[in-house]
Protein backbone atom coordinates (compact mmCIF):
# COMPACT_ATOMS: atom_id res chain seq x y z
CA UNK A 1 0.00 0.00 0.00
CA UNK A 2 1.43 3.77 -0.72
CA UNK A 3 0.63 6.47 1.04
CA UNK A 4 0.06 9.46 -0.22
CA UNK A 5 2.60 12.25 -0.39
CA UNK A 6 2.88 14.85 2.47
CA UNK A 7 3.83 17.16 -0.83
CA UNK A 8 2.78 18.72 -3.71
CA UNK A 9 2.72 16.92 -7.12
CA UNK A 10 6.20 17.36 -8.55
CA UNK A 11 8.32 17.98 -5.77
CA UNK A 12 9.40 15.02 -5.10
CA UNK A 13 12.20 13.11 -7.02
CA UNK A 14 11.25 11.02 -10.50
CA UNK A 15 10.99 7.04 -8.92
CA UNK A 16 10.33 8.66 -5.72
CA UNK A 17 6.83 8.56 -3.73
CA UNK A 18 5.28 10.53 -6.27
CA UNK A 19 6.32 7.63 -8.70
CA UNK A 20 4.95 5.02 -6.60
CA UNK A 21 1.78 6.72 -6.04
CA UNK A 22 1.31 7.06 -9.85
CA UNK A 23 1.77 3.22 -10.20
CA UNK A 24 -0.11 2.03 -7.19
CA UNK A 25 -3.11 4.12 -8.85
CA UNK A 26 -2.50 2.89 -12.27
CA UNK A 27 -2.27 -1.06 -10.87
CA UNK A 28 -5.74 -0.15 -9.08
CA UNK A 29 -7.46 1.30 -12.11
CA UNK A 30 -6.01 -1.81 -14.37
CA UNK A 31 -7.50 -3.65 -11.40
CA UNK A 32 -10.48 -2.24 -11.47
CA UNK A 33 -10.95 -2.32 -15.03
CA UNK A 34 -10.05 -5.69 -15.45
CA UNK A 35 -12.60 -6.86 -12.59
CA UNK A 36 -15.67 -4.80 -13.14
CA UNK A 37 -15.18 -2.92 -16.75
CA UNK A 38 -15.60 0.68 -16.88
CA UNK A 39 -19.22 0.97 -15.55
CA UNK A 40 -17.82 -0.17 -12.22
CA UNK A 41 -14.67 1.50 -11.55
CA UNK A 42 -15.19 4.57 -9.55
CA UNK A 43 -12.66 7.25 -7.51
CA UNK A 44 -13.86 4.88 -4.37
CA UNK A 45 -11.78 1.83 -5.56
CA UNK A 46 -9.16 3.30 -7.23
CA UNK A 47 -8.65 4.85 -3.72
CA UNK A 48 -9.52 1.59 -1.83
CA UNK A 49 -7.22 -0.35 -3.96
CA UNK A 50 -4.20 1.61 -4.25
CA UNK A 51 -3.90 3.23 -0.67
CA UNK A 52 -4.08 6.79 -2.09
CA UNK A 53 -6.22 9.35 -0.61
CA UNK A 54 -9.62 10.18 -2.46
CA UNK A 55 -9.69 13.53 -2.32
CA UNK A 56 -5.87 13.18 -3.52
CA UNK A 57 -6.72 11.26 -6.49
CA UNK A 58 -9.75 13.83 -7.26
CA UNK A 59 -6.99 16.65 -7.24
CA UNK A 60 -4.53 15.61 -9.35
CA UNK A 61 -6.50 13.33 -11.63
CA UNK A 62 -9.94 14.83 -11.73
CA UNK A 63 -11.73 11.34 -11.81
CA UNK A 64 -12.39 8.29 -13.27
CA UNK A 65 -11.16 9.64 -16.96
CA UNK A 66 -8.52 11.69 -15.95
CA UNK A 67 -7.00 7.71 -14.43
CA UNK A 68 -7.74 5.88 -17.04
CA UNK A 69 -5.91 8.43 -19.40
CA UNK A 70 -3.12 8.70 -16.99
CA UNK A 71 -2.50 4.63 -16.48
CA UNK A 72 -2.25 4.14 -20.28
CA UNK A 73 -0.16 6.96 -20.50
CA UNK A 74 1.85 5.46 -18.09
CA UNK A 75 1.98 2.22 -20.05
CA UNK A 76 3.08 3.97 -23.16
CA UNK A 77 6.06 5.08 -20.94
CA UNK A 78 7.63 1.56 -20.91
CA UNK A 79 10.89 1.27 -22.37
CA UNK A 80 9.47 -1.52 -25.35
CA UNK A 81 11.72 -1.85 -28.70
CA UNK A 82 10.54 -3.49 -31.71
CA UNK A 83 12.37 -6.54 -32.21
CA UNK A 84 15.72 -6.76 -34.05
CA UNK A 85 16.15 -10.67 -35.29
CA UNK A 86 18.05 -9.62 -38.60
CA UNK A 87 15.47 -10.26 -40.71
CA UNK A 88 11.89 -8.58 -41.58
CA UNK A 89 10.79 -12.32 -41.53
CA UNK A 90 11.87 -12.71 -38.53
CA UNK A 91 11.02 -9.57 -36.57
CA UNK A 92 7.87 -10.17 -38.09
CA UNK A 93 7.12 -13.01 -36.86
CA UNK A 94 8.71 -12.16 -33.03
CA UNK A 95 6.04 -9.39 -33.07
CA UNK A 96 2.94 -11.58 -33.83
CA UNK A 97 4.29 -14.28 -31.21
CA UNK A 98 4.71 -11.50 -28.86
CA UNK A 99 1.25 -10.76 -29.11
CA UNK A 100 -0.03 -14.17 -28.66
CA UNK A 101 2.04 -14.71 -25.81
CA UNK A 102 0.62 -11.50 -23.91
CA UNK A 103 -3.15 -12.07 -24.47
CA UNK A 104 -2.84 -15.80 -23.98
CA UNK A 105 -1.72 -14.71 -20.52
CA UNK A 106 -4.64 -13.49 -18.21
CA UNK A 107 -1.57 -11.63 -16.56
CA UNK A 108 -0.28 -9.77 -18.69
CA UNK A 109 -3.94 -9.68 -21.08
CA UNK A 110 -5.89 -8.01 -18.19
CA UNK A 111 -4.10 -4.31 -18.64
CA UNK A 112 -4.60 -4.48 -22.72
CA UNK A 113 -7.74 -5.71 -22.79
CA UNK A 114 -9.60 -3.86 -19.90
CA UNK A 115 -8.31 -0.46 -22.16
CA UNK A 116 -9.55 -1.58 -25.19
CA UNK A 117 -13.25 -2.57 -23.29
CA UNK A 118 -13.11 0.66 -21.89
CA UNK A 119 -12.44 2.38 -24.99
CA UNK A 120 -15.94 1.50 -26.08
CA UNK A 121 -17.60 3.61 -23.21
CA UNK A 122 -15.00 6.09 -22.71
CA UNK A 123 -14.28 8.59 -25.33
CA UNK A 124 -11.18 10.05 -23.20
CA UNK A 125 -10.06 6.34 -22.67
CA UNK A 126 -10.38 5.32 -26.36
CA UNK A 127 -8.24 8.82 -27.83
CA UNK A 128 -5.70 7.70 -24.52
CA UNK A 129 -5.63 4.45 -26.39
CA UNK A 130 -5.02 5.69 -30.13
CA UNK A 131 -1.84 7.30 -28.63
CA UNK A 132 -1.06 4.58 -26.93
CA UNK A 133 -0.81 2.87 -30.25
CA UNK A 134 0.65 5.86 -32.46
CA UNK A 135 3.60 6.09 -30.06
CA UNK A 136 4.16 2.08 -30.44
CA UNK A 137 4.18 2.17 -34.12
CA UNK A 138 6.45 5.20 -34.59
CA UNK A 139 9.14 3.06 -32.41
CA UNK A 140 8.44 0.46 -34.80
CA UNK A 141 10.17 2.75 -37.90
CA UNK A 142 13.89 1.51 -37.74
CA UNK A 143 12.55 -1.97 -37.80
CA UNK A 144 11.19 -1.32 -41.58
CA UNK A 145 14.18 0.99 -42.35
CA UNK A 146 16.44 -1.83 -41.87
CA UNK A 147 14.36 -4.28 -43.67
CA UNK A 148 14.16 -1.14 -46.52
CA UNK A 149 17.89 -1.56 -46.19
CA UNK A 150 18.54 -5.52 -46.64
CA UNK A 151 16.12 -4.97 -49.67
CA UNK A 152 13.65 -7.27 -48.22
CA UNK A 153 10.99 -4.59 -48.18
CA UNK A 154 10.54 -1.91 -50.73
CA UNK A 155 11.48 1.89 -50.29
CA UNK A 156 8.75 4.33 -48.49
CA UNK A 157 7.32 1.08 -46.90
CA UNK A 158 4.69 2.71 -44.31
CA UNK A 159 5.87 0.82 -40.52
CA UNK A 160 2.73 1.46 -38.67
CA UNK A 161 0.67 -0.66 -41.54
CA UNK A 162 3.26 -3.48 -41.62
CA UNK A 163 3.33 -3.70 -37.82
CA UNK A 164 -0.55 -3.22 -37.46
CA UNK A 165 -1.19 -5.65 -40.82
CA UNK A 166 0.81 -8.22 -38.54
CA UNK A 167 -1.44 -7.60 -35.35
CA UNK A 168 -4.65 -6.72 -36.70
CA UNK A 169 -5.74 -10.54 -37.54
CA UNK A 170 -4.95 -11.33 -33.96
CA UNK A 171 -6.94 -8.52 -32.38
CA UNK A 172 -9.64 -9.64 -34.95
CA UNK A 173 -9.96 -13.13 -33.49
CA UNK A 174 -9.51 -12.23 -29.51
CA UNK A 175 -12.17 -8.95 -30.11
CA UNK A 176 -14.26 -9.06 -32.45
CA UNK A 177 -14.89 -12.76 -33.75
CA UNK A 178 -13.84 -13.83 -30.66
CA UNK A 179 -11.86 -16.76 -31.52
CA UNK A 180 -8.83 -17.79 -29.28
CA UNK A 181 -4.87 -16.95 -30.90
CA UNK A 182 -2.34 -19.65 -30.83
CA UNK A 183 1.30 -19.80 -32.66
CA UNK A 184 -0.28 -20.87 -36.24
CA UNK A 185 -2.56 -17.73 -36.42
CA UNK A 186 1.05 -15.90 -35.10
CA UNK A 187 2.28 -16.95 -38.26
CA UNK A 188 0.06 -16.76 -40.62
CA UNK A 189 -0.37 -13.38 -39.66
CA UNK A 190 3.42 -12.79 -39.74
CA UNK A 191 3.72 -14.31 -43.29
CA UNK A 192 0.37 -12.69 -44.60
CA UNK A 193 1.46 -9.18 -43.75
CA UNK A 194 5.26 -10.28 -45.09
CA UNK A 195 3.77 -10.34 -48.08
CA UNK A 196 1.98 -7.92 -48.61
CA UNK A 197 4.90 -5.68 -47.53
CA UNK A 198 6.90 -7.24 -50.90
CA UNK A 199 4.32 -7.02 -53.12
CA UNK A 200 4.05 -2.92 -51.97
CA UNK A 201 0.79 -3.27 -50.34
CA UNK A 202 2.01 -0.74 -47.72
CA UNK A 203 4.01 1.97 -49.69
CA UNK A 204 3.10 5.46 -48.52
CA UNK A 205 1.21 6.89 -45.54
CA UNK A 206 -2.33 5.14 -45.89
CA UNK A 207 -5.13 7.40 -45.25
CA UNK A 208 -3.82 10.60 -43.00
CA UNK A 209 -4.71 10.26 -39.19
CA UNK A 210 -6.50 13.79 -38.05
CA UNK A 211 -5.06 15.48 -35.15
CA UNK A 212 -8.48 14.97 -33.26
CA UNK A 213 -9.50 11.62 -33.13
CA UNK A 214 -12.46 10.79 -34.45
CA UNK A 215 -15.23 9.33 -32.42
CA UNK A 216 -15.90 5.67 -33.87
CA UNK A 217 -18.91 3.52 -33.59
CA UNK A 218 -19.29 2.04 -30.70
CA UNK A 219 -17.71 4.68 -28.51
CA UNK A 220 -20.63 5.26 -26.51
CA UNK A 221 -20.88 6.98 -23.38
CA UNK A 222 -22.50 5.35 -20.65
CA UNK A 223 -25.49 7.72 -19.28
CA UNK A 224 -27.44 5.59 -17.00
CA UNK B 1 -45.02 -0.15 -31.62
CA UNK B 2 -45.83 -4.48 -31.82
CA UNK B 3 -48.44 -5.74 -29.62
CA UNK B 4 -47.93 -8.85 -27.59
CA UNK B 5 -49.09 -11.84 -29.20
CA UNK B 6 -52.67 -13.20 -27.75
CA UNK B 7 -51.28 -16.76 -29.22
CA UNK B 8 -48.05 -18.94 -27.87
CA UNK B 9 -45.03 -18.57 -29.72
CA UNK B 10 -44.33 -20.45 -32.51
CA UNK B 11 -48.50 -21.16 -33.77
CA UNK B 12 -48.05 -17.79 -35.93
CA UNK B 13 -47.03 -17.93 -39.34
CA UNK B 14 -43.78 -16.88 -40.41
CA UNK B 15 -43.83 -13.01 -40.82
CA UNK B 16 -47.12 -12.60 -38.74
CA UNK B 17 -46.67 -11.35 -35.61
CA UNK B 18 -44.37 -13.35 -33.91
CA UNK B 19 -41.59 -12.13 -36.44
CA UNK B 20 -42.58 -9.11 -35.77
CA UNK B 21 -42.49 -9.31 -31.93
CA UNK B 22 -38.90 -10.70 -32.66
CA UNK B 23 -38.02 -7.94 -34.86
CA UNK B 24 -38.99 -4.95 -32.48
CA UNK B 25 -37.86 -6.84 -29.89
CA UNK B 26 -34.19 -7.01 -31.43
CA UNK B 27 -34.88 -2.96 -32.32
CA UNK B 28 -35.45 -2.19 -29.34
CA UNK B 29 -32.08 -4.64 -27.70
CA UNK B 30 -29.70 -2.74 -30.68
CA UNK B 31 -31.40 1.05 -29.78
CA UNK B 32 -30.90 -0.17 -25.86
CA UNK B 33 -27.27 -1.65 -26.48
CA UNK B 34 -25.97 1.93 -28.40
CA UNK B 35 -27.58 4.26 -26.12
CA UNK B 36 -26.84 2.77 -23.45
CA UNK B 37 -24.21 -0.23 -23.52
CA UNK B 38 -24.84 -3.39 -22.12
CA UNK B 39 -24.78 -2.40 -18.66
CA UNK B 40 -27.53 -0.59 -19.30
CA UNK B 41 -29.48 -2.72 -21.04
CA UNK B 42 -32.71 -4.01 -18.80
CA UNK B 43 -36.09 -6.30 -19.64
CA UNK B 44 -37.76 -3.30 -18.60
CA UNK B 45 -36.07 -0.52 -21.00
CA UNK B 46 -36.86 -3.32 -23.48
CA UNK B 47 -40.41 -3.85 -23.06
CA UNK B 48 -40.96 0.10 -23.03
CA UNK B 49 -39.06 0.18 -26.32
CA UNK B 50 -40.73 -2.84 -27.98
CA UNK B 51 -44.38 -2.59 -26.85
CA UNK B 52 -43.96 -6.61 -26.00
CA UNK B 53 -44.79 -6.96 -22.24
CA UNK B 54 -42.29 -7.56 -19.89
CA UNK B 55 -43.35 -11.17 -18.75
CA UNK B 56 -43.32 -12.02 -22.00
CA UNK B 57 -39.98 -10.99 -22.55
CA UNK B 58 -38.49 -12.97 -19.58
CA UNK B 59 -40.98 -16.04 -20.79
CA UNK B 60 -39.40 -16.15 -24.27
CA UNK B 61 -35.89 -14.66 -24.20
CA UNK B 62 -35.41 -16.01 -20.33
CA UNK B 63 -33.49 -12.36 -19.77
CA UNK B 64 -31.32 -9.52 -21.18
CA UNK B 65 -28.40 -12.50 -22.03
CA UNK B 66 -30.76 -14.57 -24.09
CA UNK B 67 -32.28 -10.94 -25.91
CA UNK B 68 -28.77 -10.38 -26.91
CA UNK B 69 -28.19 -13.52 -28.49
CA UNK B 70 -31.57 -14.06 -29.87
CA UNK B 71 -30.80 -10.64 -31.88
CA UNK B 72 -27.34 -11.81 -33.05
CA UNK B 73 -29.24 -14.73 -34.39
CA UNK B 74 -31.65 -12.55 -36.15
CA UNK B 75 -29.16 -10.42 -37.45
CA UNK B 76 -27.17 -13.37 -38.89
CA UNK B 77 -30.43 -14.58 -40.66
CA UNK B 78 -30.17 -12.03 -43.67
CA UNK B 79 -30.13 -12.96 -47.00
CA UNK B 80 -26.36 -11.28 -47.40
CA UNK B 81 -24.11 -12.73 -50.15
CA UNK B 82 -20.65 -11.83 -50.38
CA UNK B 83 -19.70 -9.92 -53.93
CA UNK B 84 -19.23 -11.70 -57.61
CA UNK B 85 -17.49 -9.08 -59.38
CA UNK B 86 -15.51 -11.21 -61.46
CA UNK B 87 -12.22 -11.28 -60.29
CA UNK B 88 -10.46 -12.34 -56.79
CA UNK B 89 -9.29 -8.41 -56.57
CA UNK B 90 -12.68 -6.87 -57.15
CA UNK B 91 -14.65 -9.09 -54.50
CA UNK B 92 -12.14 -7.81 -52.01
CA UNK B 93 -12.21 -4.53 -52.74
CA UNK B 94 -15.79 -4.72 -52.50
CA UNK B 95 -15.54 -6.59 -49.43
CA UNK B 96 -13.49 -3.90 -47.34
CA UNK B 97 -15.59 -1.14 -49.03
CA UNK B 98 -18.50 -2.91 -47.96
CA UNK B 99 -17.05 -2.88 -43.69
CA UNK B 100 -15.78 0.78 -44.47
CA UNK B 101 -19.37 2.10 -45.65
CA UNK B 102 -21.39 0.38 -42.72
CA UNK B 103 -19.01 1.61 -39.95
CA UNK B 104 -18.92 5.53 -41.56
CA UNK B 105 -22.37 5.61 -41.51
CA UNK B 106 -24.30 5.31 -37.46
CA UNK B 107 -27.44 3.96 -38.79
CA UNK B 108 -25.73 1.00 -40.27
CA UNK B 109 -22.84 1.05 -37.94
CA UNK B 110 -24.67 1.28 -34.35
CA UNK B 111 -26.26 -2.62 -34.53
CA UNK B 112 -22.39 -4.23 -35.13
CA UNK B 113 -21.16 -1.83 -32.89
CA UNK B 114 -22.97 -2.46 -30.11
CA UNK B 115 -22.50 -6.33 -30.17
CA UNK B 116 -18.55 -5.69 -30.26
CA UNK B 117 -18.84 -3.49 -27.06
CA UNK B 118 -21.38 -5.90 -25.38
CA UNK B 119 -19.17 -8.98 -26.12
CA UNK B 120 -16.82 -6.97 -24.04
CA UNK B 121 -19.21 -7.77 -20.73
CA UNK B 122 -21.59 -10.86 -21.85
CA UNK B 123 -19.80 -14.16 -22.91
CA UNK B 124 -23.01 -14.83 -24.37
CA UNK B 125 -22.79 -11.99 -26.31
CA UNK B 126 -19.35 -13.03 -27.63
CA UNK B 127 -20.77 -16.38 -28.15
CA UNK B 128 -23.13 -15.42 -30.43
CA UNK B 129 -21.06 -12.91 -32.32
CA UNK B 130 -19.10 -15.98 -32.72
CA UNK B 131 -21.33 -17.99 -34.52
CA UNK B 132 -21.91 -14.92 -36.74
CA UNK B 133 -19.25 -14.19 -38.06
CA UNK B 134 -18.11 -18.26 -38.21
CA UNK B 135 -21.40 -18.37 -40.69
CA UNK B 136 -20.55 -15.30 -42.41
CA UNK B 137 -17.40 -16.37 -43.17
CA UNK B 138 -18.70 -19.86 -44.42
CA UNK B 139 -21.05 -17.77 -46.69
CA UNK B 140 -17.59 -16.78 -48.41
CA UNK B 141 -16.77 -20.24 -49.81
CA UNK B 142 -17.58 -19.81 -53.29
CA UNK B 143 -15.97 -16.68 -53.62
CA UNK B 144 -13.04 -18.22 -52.87
CA UNK B 145 -13.68 -21.25 -54.90
CA UNK B 146 -14.14 -19.08 -57.77
CA UNK B 147 -10.63 -17.50 -57.13
CA UNK B 148 -9.17 -20.84 -57.34
CA UNK B 149 -10.84 -21.96 -60.64
CA UNK B 150 -9.89 -18.44 -62.05
CA UNK B 151 -5.91 -19.27 -60.76
CA UNK B 152 -6.11 -15.71 -58.40
CA UNK B 153 -5.56 -18.09 -55.77
CA UNK B 154 -3.85 -21.34 -55.07
CA UNK B 155 -5.63 -24.52 -54.08
CA UNK B 156 -6.70 -25.03 -50.05
CA UNK B 157 -6.71 -21.37 -49.52
CA UNK B 158 -9.03 -20.98 -46.61
CA UNK B 159 -11.71 -18.59 -47.04
CA UNK B 160 -12.36 -17.41 -43.59
CA UNK B 161 -8.67 -16.60 -43.84
CA UNK B 162 -8.85 -14.18 -46.44
CA UNK B 163 -11.77 -12.62 -45.86
CA UNK B 164 -10.43 -11.78 -42.02
CA UNK B 165 -7.32 -10.37 -43.58
CA UNK B 166 -9.51 -7.75 -45.71
CA UNK B 167 -11.62 -6.96 -42.41
CA UNK B 168 -9.26 -6.85 -39.95
CA UNK B 169 -6.93 -4.22 -40.39
CA UNK B 170 -10.55 -1.76 -40.58
CA UNK B 171 -11.66 -3.54 -37.54
CA UNK B 172 -8.60 -2.70 -35.82
CA UNK B 173 -8.47 0.82 -36.55
CA UNK B 174 -12.37 1.45 -35.62
CA UNK B 175 -11.89 -0.63 -31.89
CA UNK B 176 -8.52 -1.08 -30.96
CA UNK B 177 -6.56 1.58 -32.37
CA UNK B 178 -9.41 4.15 -32.37
CA UNK B 179 -8.91 5.41 -35.73
CA UNK B 180 -11.01 6.52 -38.43
CA UNK B 181 -11.20 4.42 -41.82
CA UNK B 182 -11.51 5.22 -45.42
CA UNK B 183 -11.38 4.63 -48.61
CA UNK B 184 -7.24 4.38 -48.51
CA UNK B 185 -7.42 2.02 -46.05
CA UNK B 186 -10.00 -0.02 -47.71
CA UNK B 187 -7.95 -0.07 -50.82
CA UNK B 188 -4.73 -1.39 -48.75
CA UNK B 189 -6.77 -3.63 -46.71
CA UNK B 190 -7.99 -5.29 -49.67
CA UNK B 191 -4.48 -5.20 -51.69
CA UNK B 192 -2.63 -6.49 -48.71
CA UNK B 193 -5.13 -9.55 -48.52
CA UNK B 194 -5.08 -9.87 -52.24
CA UNK B 195 -1.07 -10.45 -52.48
CA UNK B 196 -0.91 -12.62 -49.20
CA UNK B 197 -3.73 -14.49 -50.85
CA UNK B 198 -1.60 -14.97 -53.86
CA UNK B 199 1.47 -15.88 -51.94
CA UNK B 200 -0.41 -18.49 -50.23
CA UNK B 201 -0.40 -17.64 -46.43
CA UNK B 202 -4.12 -18.43 -46.37
CA UNK B 203 -3.23 -22.15 -47.39
CA UNK B 204 -4.57 -24.40 -45.12
CA UNK B 205 -7.49 -23.71 -42.08
CA UNK B 206 -5.81 -22.29 -39.94
CA UNK B 207 -5.63 -23.45 -35.91
CA UNK B 208 -8.49 -25.03 -35.31
CA UNK B 209 -11.71 -23.85 -33.80
CA UNK B 210 -13.13 -25.25 -30.81
CA UNK B 211 -16.70 -26.32 -31.02
CA UNK B 212 -17.20 -24.80 -27.43
CA UNK B 213 -16.06 -20.95 -27.81
CA UNK B 214 -12.76 -20.09 -25.09
CA UNK B 215 -13.09 -16.81 -23.23
CA UNK B 216 -10.99 -14.40 -24.19
CA UNK B 217 -9.39 -11.76 -22.77
CA UNK B 218 -11.36 -8.64 -21.99
CA UNK B 219 -15.08 -10.41 -21.80
CA UNK B 220 -15.70 -9.50 -18.39
CA UNK B 221 -18.79 -9.74 -16.80
CA UNK B 222 -19.61 -6.89 -14.88
CA UNK B 223 -20.22 -8.07 -11.27
CA UNK B 224 -21.55 -5.01 -9.57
Amino acid sequence: MVREPATPPGTVRPGGRTARTRTAVRDAVITGLADHGYPGLTVEYVAEHSGVHKTTLYRRWGGVEGLIVDALDLAGEDSWTPPDTGTLEGDLRALATEVTTTFNDPTTAAAPGAFIAAAFQSEHAAQGLHTFYRERFNRCGPLIERAVQRGEAPPGTDAAAVVSAVSAPLFFRLFITREPIDATDAERSALAALAATRAGAFIGSGSTTPTKQQSPAGATPVTD
